[in-house]
């Protein structure tokens, strides 16, 4: 029987850009239903007594992780420019995530957002950037990320990244299917096909 | 034009062990030369502030890896026992490789020295260990392990550790084709089709 792929990203998060840009359309071609699953890895690297993210606390992995991101993205036909500051403000689009989760238009949000930090070198953590993608989209920007600002939001978030922490995920993008973890963006086809395997 | 294929790997680290049961088979199917790299992680990582392997510091990440370690045998049909001593020393078994690099049996060791620590739980960094593997490919155990200890080879496995480091190896497996990097048991494909890749 199909399961849902859960998807846990984190809008700073490089190897989350491929995966968000291609996760709905490989679960629809699988028939697999998608939950987003938005977390901040702020508290989660803390957790494990990080500081910043890895890929600047060990510069040398860092460097490889950028060529690495380069040729998936190139492989995948995706633009990528470096962002001018790594890792982003993700505050607010994680919040909006959370706070919108089953909204038709949250695959395209996502996309947008994740195109908005590597594609075009935005400022995502910025309500001046989110705004005019939530209009892109023909949502109302202001009351959107009005409640992104609301204590039941900021809960909302708060749940998903323990909850991200309780199941063991320790970096993004992170898949699970029931009780299975998979870690990366190159984990995403095993991520189906457990969610499709016959029992 | 083909290129060759060079092979980073460490006799103590989990990845290192699918990806060097499957490499020489993979390069002979693709017609691609393979160089056998032997190098210690021990140095790497300390270069990187490391004192312990990363699955050790990072015990969320490292059980993750167990659990992903173990699916990635499974579907490849490799037998795993977690070693009951983690990481292991392989010092011995990386100098034998750095004297034998060339020779004939050198994928067979390789192999049996993964088998030894990940399938069937032995103690890799002991002769005891070390020489009835030799001794089983038909090799002179007592004369490989005495040259393992010579000046040179003892260099020749620091000069490679250095190399590696050098062309910003920071984990293992990695695999070098000219001058691009990739790095993990996952990356094994793309390097080869990089090997293969028309210019």
């Amino acid at each position: 029987m199909t399961k849902p792929v859960e998807f846990w990203f984190e809008f700073a998060s490089t190897y989350s850009y491929p995966a968000a840009m291609q996760i709905e359309a490989a679960c629809a071609a699988h028939g697999v239903p998608l939950v987003w699953r938005p977390f901040l890895l702020g508290p989660v690297f803390g957790a494990q007594g990080m500081t910043d993210s890895p890929f600047n606390l060990y510069p040398v992995k860092g460097a490889y992780m950028w060529r690495d991101l380069d040729r998936i993205c190139e492989a995948a036909g995706l633009p990528l420019q470096k962002p001018s500051t790594f890792p982003r403000g993700s505050m607010l689009a994680a919040r909006i995530c959370a706070a919108n989760a089953d909204a038709g238009w949250i695959g395209d949000f996502v996309r947008a957002v994740f195109s908005a930090n590597f594609a075009e070198d935005l400022d995502i953590g910025q309500a001046e950037v989110i705004g005019p993608v939530l209009e892109a989209l023909g949502q109302d920007a202001a009351s959107i990320i009005e409640n992104a600002g609301t204590a039941e939001t900021k809960q909302a978030l708060r749940d998903l990244t323990e909850d991200a922490i309780a199941r063991g995920i320790f970096g993004a993008p992170s898949f699970t299917v029931g009780d299975e973890l998979f870690w990366g963006h190159d984990r995403m086809a095993i991520a189906l096909a457990e969610a499709t395997r016959d029992d």
